[in-house]
């Protein structure tokens, strides 16, 4: 599958004359993806903590009242860098759900093992950890965002006893091997194929999707 | 399980007059565990980053140049700090291997848990996984120190192929929900019993760590 990738920023000719008015629309159509862009940026390298409205207006060449009218508080605009930085993973659902029941824990961690292995893909959603391990604010956002856009479209489709909790549990389970091989690289799991270990991580997301 | 806890700073009275000379063992048999001590709490409270060899040295009361003596460089404090934080994980092994084979995977998960359980032990491991995240080096540190003493132990008497991939699939499993129940907080995981998990998680751990 192809991650999605931020839209380029819109660099055409501004509207008007000179700088338009502060915190008005008026720095054009592509100020807003421009904003987007930076922010998805400047959490990715910098993480929650260290990332400012400011920054991020800097980066995206617009007054900071820009980056507020169009997303409103710093968490705010977390939520939607996040949401552009997940989108990889959000076609996760549909995968599992595409297809024979019986396939379904090995299309699970097929799906989200190409979205890690892909470092376009990583790198962001390593800083999306990293943000909600060391920031209270920024694990809120990334809960509700999951939730809302990941776990209840999982879960809803589910043939099993609580099937929000099989779902954690089967994420849980790809989460931490994320962990082990991305970060704290350990071997073997770091340099096992993504073949080895969905041989052995399939039955375990299967177990969970599906066996009462 | 009880949890080792730190031993708390020696706060006897000094050998000697004055203040002991500058980089020898002169401050007392108990500087090194007061700055041991410290060098867990600063990491556990500030991550990797921002600990530095003075602000232990600061917080245990001693030199600079004591701490560079009985520990080495930032990495070798760090080393000496995990080390401590994670001796409540490093019985896991024999709790493994303490019983019937056909109930390794649930003593695995109810020993780990139990320690996870432990906001005493839980928020140091919670910022080990957050220097581990945020640093390259201290994720060095971590994944030596797991390798000799722990993973190497669990492996070595499992019986099944691969038995260090099967171990660390099966931590993998426990470290992903730690991530979703102590850090993102997400429901039903973050309020499940510890042994509604251990119904679910149990199973993967055993088949991990004993089906061929």
């Amino acid at each position: 599958m192809t991650p999605a990738t931020p839209q380029p920023p819109a660099t055409g000719p501004r509207r008007g004359r000179g700088r338009p008015a502060r915190g008005s629309a008026a720095e054009g159509p592509g100020a807003r993806d421009r904003i987007l862009t930076a922010a998805r940026n400047e959490f990715a390298e910098r993480g929650y903590d260290k990332t400012s409205i400011r920054g991020i207006a800097k980066s995206a060449e617009v007054d900071p009242a820009l980056v507020h009218h169009y997303f409103g508080t710093k968490e705010q605009v977390f939520g939607a860098a996040i949401e552009l930085i997940l989108a990889p993973a959000m076609g996760a659902p549909d995968a599992v759900h595409g297809g024979s029941p019986e396939g379904a824990g090995e299309r699970m961690a097929r799906y989200f093992f190409a979205t890690w292995e892909n470092p376009v893909s990583r790198l962001p959603l390593l800083a999306v950890m990293r943000s909600a391990l060391t920031n209270e604010a920024a694990a809120a956002v990334l809960r509700g965002l999951i939730e809302r856009r990941l776990l209840m479209r999982m879960a809803r489709d589910l043939d099993v006893p609580d099937p929000k909790f099989r779902a954690q549990l089967a994420a849980a389970q790809i989460i931490g091997v994320a962990m082990l091989r991305y970060v704290i690289k350990m071997e073997p799991v770091a340099s096992a194929t993504v073949d080895e270990i969905i041989a052995m991580v399939g039955p375990t997301l299967q177990r969970y999707l599906t066996e009462k």
